[in-house]
């Protein structure tokens, strides 16, 4: 059923995951694609044409105009990680809501300008981490959560890697300390930290460390790192360790273990099909007499999606942007504090990095 | 075609696991069960009836009488660690070739003191990872091995778990200081360790680091723990990380990841079935248009088996001795390369969490 008051979004910038939102601002019923802006007018005016939008959907030359437009409900900021305090926090004072792209800062200390004009402005927050949205996700926190299929939680192990073209390495923003500073953490690390504190339900870790190698180019953009995380204080016995890297064939690992059953996914971040997506989970297993084999595989579940992630994504800060719209509720907080967290961890990661290898306490 | 001159095998002890190689030393073509052995007469006649062997089958009420029979070309030893170097030198004195169980040892003194006792005595040495020898681990050598398909080892994670009844933790010689003093580690962690060692063809880490946590039952034996390894010579890009536990749902994951391609596994300890393995294999994976899904799924590669994995070991061992009982050659130094490079890292690692998770340099 079509929305009638759509959520009004403009687009702060025309990266190549602008097209993947504006599909899914599209796709979502909620919401509604207004605006797209540029540095340059002709970006702007051919990403619309390529893109195959309306004439509806105003162009615009500068990011300034998207945030003065009084028709534009929210904004979604695709910019590289080292713009988006200026332009975040820009946002929020213009009384825009803010969907932005992760890593939502270059540290915790920037990220809590921008939500502090969030919360000062009355402004929904949220980051683009689109899997969390997928059902799939849910069916595993239901997996997870039961105490008799699942147990307690153990372990977790998260990949998130991609290898890219010489080209990449030197040119692409993502290998440049003035536009993203943060590298492969904060590109693909960003998923695993969030995968392993969605595991833990977002308990901060109280150890987070390190281990060598961590590589980085000749600017010192970290390219590859892996690292450990643990706490102390509400399950001594679990243990979670990631590896995130560029130098890598494509990896989107999950393993989650507990005391009797395991989750294994080997595409978490983007599932290899839009409409249906599936995960290993096994329960109870033991070994066959003589230990020659095990009593049970690993059961495949399936779960099926009307709504690619992003669109979901999309509809949920919809809906919350919604809330506060037109029912006069304040924004949720959920969905900030989940990237604030993620955040923290990502700084205490490259801190333990900095000072080679050594625990740092949250 | 049945071997009318094959190598005849005593048991050294009536472990659980004696059964699955009693077992595997009737399926192996090459060899026989020619003599059981335990500390009681009755336990050894018991294990000789209850598995269905032979009259034929000689029982022994103690070790010593196994290593004093002519009969018997070579001993399986499957004792708690700390009994293993006495009669493992001891077998190698007595001329007898060893298969032994791992951990071979309690440290690398002790084993270097078996491999010294089975070097000046001409002895064949193995120990009984039984997975080195199932075909499918050929068959992942060659696709990581292919520079195009897989490209350069960036990544390797392993996992060995398992979980038991409170028992188990009560009374199980695998959490006995005076029995399995490596708990977790040793029994576990073995694995992980050779799987790494593997992949990276045998060559020995340059560091090894645990990460914490690691857990001690209050005997301070290891119940669970997880470290790193990279290689600043040979590879400085790659990295591994494995995670070991008595405390964690049973899990055998392999992961090894390439510049171009992708090997995955859970079962690489023991096969789900004893006929048909399998793991999944990716190469050149890519994201679809949008980044909306991956332009390939992994491949499930199945290898079948006409023996299982520990008969094929049994198998291996027996040409190897048959080599220097029947033709006069050197025993075969490449198993004990192995298992030494193994217990050498095992040792760091144990080290490692000793000091509190330092850098071990090797």
């Amino acid at each position: 059923m079509a929305d009638d008051n759509p959520i009004r979004f403009g687009l702060i910038g025309c990266a190549e995951i602008a097209r993947k939102l504006s599909r899914a601002i599209d796709l979502a019923p909620n919401t509604t694609l207004s605006a797209i802006s540029s540095r340059s007018i002709e970006k702007a005016q051919q990403f619309r044409s390529k893109n195959g939008l309306p004439e509806t959907v105003t162009i615009y030359g500068s990011y300034d105009q998207v945030l003065d437009d009084p028709q534009i409900d929210a904004v979604y900021m695709p910019l590289p990680t080292s713009l988006l305090v200026k332009w975040a926090v820009l946002a929020a004072q213009k009384k825009k809501h803010l969907l932005l792209e992760k890593p939502t800062a270059l540290d915790v200390g920037e990220l809590d300008e921008i939500l502090e004009a969030c919360r000062s402005n009355g402004v929904q927050f949220m980051d683009g981490t689109m899997w969390y949205h997928h059902p799939r996700t849910a069916k595993m926190k239901e997996l997870v959560s039961d105490s008799l299929l699942f147990g307690q939680l153990r372990s977790i192990h998260s990949t998130s890697t991609f290898t890219e073209t010489p080209e990449f390495f030197e040119h692409n923003i993502r290998v440049k300390p003035d536009l993203d500073a943060l590298g492969a953490l904060g590109d693909t690390g960003w998923y695993c930290i969030g995968a392993i504190l969605w595991a833990m339900n977002h308990r901060l870790a109280t150890t987070v460390v390190a281990s060598p190698p961590a590589h980085r180019n000749s600017a010192g953009i970290i390219l590859s790192c892996t690292a450990s995380l643990h706490w102390d204080d509400v399950n001594p016995q679990a243990v979670a360790t990631f590896h995130c890297s560029f130098l890598s064939h494509v990896s989107m690992d999950l393993a989650l273990r507990g005391s009797n059953g395991s989750v294994h996914l080997e595409d978490f971040i983007i599932p290899y099909e839009e409409s249906c997506a599936f995960f290993d989970f096994t329960s109870g297993a033991k070994f066959a007499d003589l230990h020659i084999g095990w009593n049970v595989k690993p059961e495949r579940v399936e779960v099926s999606s009307t709504l690619p992630q992003e669109a979901l994504m999309v509809q949920e800060f919809g809906r919350l942007v919604k809330g506060v719209r037109d029912c006069g509720r304040s924004p949720d907080e959920k969905w900030p504090e989940i990237s604030r967290m993620t955040q923290l961890v990502l700084d205490a990661v490259n801190k333990s990095i900095d000072l080679g290898f050594v625990p740092i306490s949250l």
